[in-house]
This record gives C-alpha cells, structure tokens and sequence, in this order.
C-alpha cells in the first residue's frame, strides 16, 4: 500500500486527488493499492482514515477541512510513502515548497512536485539531496502540462545527445498571440478578453513578461543538458510591446509571432518572440503548448499538447508516481 | 558489464552497433559498462573478443563476419543478458524473429526487437513468456521510429485511459500522398521516383498497401488496448488506387489525402486513405510519420518525427536498453 501525503489542495492539488479516485483500476493495475494518507493546505488539514472524495466534498463544502494540522508537523510524522507537493509557486525564493521539499528528501522519501520555484532555484541541490537520502524527486508536471516532454526526453530518447530544445511553453501567451494574429487587435484587448476568460491572471506579468516560460527552460537546461543554471541566466523579453502592425507584416511575408523559449547544448537560454514561419509546426493556437527536440540519433522529434489544466497538471504527476512505483510494463 | 549479443546485422542491426560506439558514453552513464558479446546474421558471425568498430569493419570489407556459429547455438551458449533482434520482418509468420526470441526469453533473458512479425504473430505470448521467465522483451523500434509513442504511451501517460489512437505510420505512403498532393501527378508516377531514391522498396506492396501500418496497429492495440488482435482483424486499404483527381478534388475543399491507422478502445482497427484537413496536424510531409494520442486526462497529445532510417531505430533500441538497464534519471 503506497502512501501518499499531498501538500496543497489548491486547483492543482483537488484536481490530483480526483484524477487518483477516477482513475484508480488504470492506476493501481501499475503501481498496486495506494491511499491518500494526509492531505494539509496553507491553513487545514486531514489525516487519518478518509477517502478522497470525503475530503474534495469537505473542502468544497467548508472551504477547508477539518483538522489543524500544519505541513512541517505532517511532514515530521512522516505517515506518508511520497509527498506530492502542489503550492503555488515562487520562482525567486522557491518558497513554501523549497523547505518542505528539503524536509522530505532529506528524511529519505521521495518527492513529486508540479510546483516550478523550488526546481529554479535549486534543481542540482534537490537532485543531490535525492541521491544522498536514497529518495526521488519527480517534476514531470513542472514544463509543459500534459505533455510528457520530461520523461520523453530521459527515456524515450536515452540514447541521443540533445542538441536543442525550442518550444512554446506558455499557453496564456500563445492564445493572445494567436488572437492578435486571427483577429487583427491590440494586445490590451486581447489580454482583457483573456483575462474575463480566466485564460490570463488578474496580474498576467508572470505570463506576459515571459517568467513562466523562463522559469520552465531554467528547469530543462538543469535536466536535459546538464547546465547550472538559474532565472537570472535567461534572456527574456516578453510579449507586451507586440503590435497589431508587428503581426501584419509577419502574416504578409508567411511568418507570425510566437514566444519562443530556447535552449542548447552550448548554454543557450532564451525566451523571446519570434517569427515562426505559418507552416511551421510551431505555429500552433490557442492555449496549447509545444516542444521540438533536436537529437542527433532521433532527429527532430516534436509533441504538441495541453501546456495546463487540473487534469493535464494531474496526468503528469500521476506519471511520476507510476516511475516510481510502477512495474514498466503495460499492465 | 552488460552483454549484448545482436542478431541480425544489416542495415538496423549495423546502425544499432555504430550508434551504441558513437554515444556509448552517454549510454554508459545510464546503464554502466556495456559490450557487444556477439553478433550474427544469417550467414555469418562474430564472437570472443572483438570491438564493434572491428566487426563493422569485417563485415564492409568482407561482406560477412569471421566466424560460422548459428544463431541457434549463440542463444544456446547463452553468453549475454540481452538479445538485440533485428532480423528481417515476417507479419504473417513472424519468423525467423519469433522462433529466436522465444527461445532466448524461454532462458530467461531480455529480448529487444525491430521486428514487428513477432509481436503482431504472438504478442500475447512473448508477453507471458517473458513474465513466466522473469525476463522482459522491449519493441519500442517496431512502431514509430524515432518517437518514443510506446514508452510514451505507456509511461508518459501512465495514468490515463487512451481513448483512441490516429496516426500516419508509415513514411514511404506518406512521401508518395505528400508529393501527390503538390505535384498533381499520378501515382505510378510519383511511386517509381520514390523507387529510384529508395524511399519504396522493388516490391512497394508491404508499404503501399498498408501492411506495414497495419501491423504496426496491431502492435499497438495489443499494447496499448490491451486487445487480443492479429493482422486479420485490421481492415486495411492501400494507396495504390488514388488519382489526381481525388487530390485535387480534396485541396479544392481544404484537404489532402493521408494513410491514416486508426485504432480505439472499442476495437476499431483500421487502415485507410482518409481526408485529411490542411491544416490538421496530421496533414505532415515527406517521410515524417505523426500520432494522436486521445486521453481522458491529458487530453490530445501529438507527437511527429521520423518514422524510419539506421540512426532513428537505433535510438529506439537504445532506448529499451536504457529502460531495462538505467537507473531512471537524467544521468
């Protein structure tokens, strides 16, 4: 019986939780039985005995749950097989999640996250801290959503040397982008419409000025290519200064502008826009994400995808557990 | 030290080796020191101690291998951990491919395989019988090429129910639609040009008429699905009778042509020339093969890249080997 303790019960957090009870028989035909053993956000908590959807209709029902226990006290009991750490996310201090993260390591269980900050600021510490207390720590769910472009590239390309990696890995920008390209209009309207739609924050900064982007190359540069590297090495300039003229004179010339981030084997690190020619397989709409992997044995290999989303964001962590824990096979 | 005894040494069995020389130091740090112990083909072999760039070299040279022992009494002698097969592809009787890797799972060690024959004649049964002797087959080479769409699949995606699977699998169809579509010209045509490149083989039939997309179907819906089909209960229909006229009929309307392979959850299992809108992923070009991946929780995955060549099966097959032998991390 897996144990699993999830620290978060935010969109991302709930949304694990539901995907586990969903999809139980797929699960467990992988990884055998397993519960949710503790469940703790920034103010409540549950453990004991309590079944998954007990706790999603406590919380829905009472905007918390039902017990006071805080994170470091769950973590220090230590009822739990992994955690799954889903807070939100702070790419300069890598905090909450950087500390609970350490805790867990360091008390030699292993670690699933989707949360990008502590994998920023700190990815060589965390994978050696893994090493050291004989844990794991998985973050399929930190780049690219659905898209499994992390394992992808450890596994399904082992053999290669990756040359480079571009991609889109932001779908709030794509989707203005791909809007001012259709229909002609000004960013400040296109982000509004977005904004009323839930596609773009209140604050879209982390969006539009390309952190989001940014902070997911930092976490493939460290993964994919070996780097040490940190936010402050990337160049980044975001999508706010785009015009309806800009887009005009690309889409006449068969380009359009995408926010591309880049990076490869010789330290590259760039988010920026860029003309990507119309047929090119980058161009894509919408709020999708996309990544082109170039190898030397594989070639290009390209995936396309859900770039977020509660269910996306689920599939990818589920991914982990099932590295972990699985038997490799199909069944 | 992992012992890799390879059968079959023509075009992928030699590009297996060579890759294995060129980025050993990339696999070894994934799966430790590594030798090839022995190759064979259907003719000749090399055993002892010898270097992959030496038996590269004798068999240009020479066009055979030093020594006569059948692959027969190499499996016998059992001195590897895992057989890499790669010998010619049968779908309707697997062999010889199926009598080989019977015989080394029978003995307990791994099988790693380009050939599809053997999985779409028995891939239930190698499956239990490598789970009986507690050994493991990988085929990762035998759909896809260079995309990793087995182990994506099955691990990428691990906790979702697939839905359905689309995709173009087989890159010499999808060179003559490509061009078809562009040229306006007739099949014949466009399919002796594709003869003179050596994109179509002498005898086109296995490619042109769906039978390799078709068996790889069958590969994956035994897999993926869980199905229990053989090459019998695909439906299949080839390219061979598509005029001009139905292409310029199709782009007229937004569409081209594409040999689509179909598979889903229900059983469907299809193959066919289908439309194709143009600006649907699908609709890819030249030799480029493309999957669709319908899930419940990530939603729509797509992945394109190359379908066939020496270096892209190697990749795959180096990506078993990673799976069985590597310690799961970037490095």
């Amino acid at each position: 019986m897996i144990r699993i303790a999830l620290i978060g019960f935010g969109t991302v957090g709930r949304g694990f939780a539901k995907a586990l009870a969903e999809n139980r028989e797929i699960i467990e035909k992988k990884i055998g039985k397993f519960r949710i053993s503790a469940i703790c956000d920034s103010k409540s908590s549950i453990t004991g005995d309590f079944t998954i959807e007990e706790a999603l209709r406590y919380k829905l029902e009472k905007g918390r749950l039902p017990e006071s226990i805080g994170v470091e006290e769950i973590i220090e009991q230590g009822a739990f097989d992994v955690i799954v750490e889903t807070t939100p996310t702070d790419v300069f201090s890598g905090e909450p999640g950087l500390g609970y993260i350490k805790k867990v390591l360091l008390s030699g269980r292993d670690v699933i996250t989707s949360n990008k900050g502590p994998l920023v600021v700190a990815y060589h510490e965390l994978i050696k801290l893994a090493e050291k207390h004989n844990a794991r720590i998985g973050f399929e769910a930190t780049v690219g959503g659905a898209m499994p472009v992390i394992k992808m590239i450890r596994d399904g390309l082992a053999g290669n040397r990756v040359k480079r990696i571009r991609g889109i890995l932001n779908g709030t920008t794509n989707y203005i982008l791909s809007r001012m390209e259709k229909e002609k209009a000004p960013y400040p309207q296109i982000l509004s419409e977005a904004q009323e739609l839930g596609i773009a924050e209140a604050d879209p900064s982390y969006d539009v000025d390309g952190i989001d982007a940014g902070a997911k190359l930092v976490i493939l540069a460290n993964s994919v290519f070996g780097k040490d590297v940190r936010f402050e090495d990337v160049s980044i300039r975001g999508i706010t200064r785009i015009t309806p003229e800009a887009f005009e004179i690309a889409v006449e010339k068969g380009y359009t502008i995408r926010l591309i981030a880049e990076a490869d084997e010789n330290g590259k690190l760039e988010v920026s826009p860029r003309l990507v020619k119309l047929t090119n397989p980058l161009a894509i709409y919408g709020t999708l994400n996309a990544v082109l992997i170039e190898t030397d044995l594989a070639g290009e290999v390209f995936v396309i995808g859900r770039g977020a989303g509660e269910k996306e964001t689920a599939s990818a962590l589920i991914s982990d557990l099932v590295d972990f824990y699985g038997n490799g096979s199909f069944d």
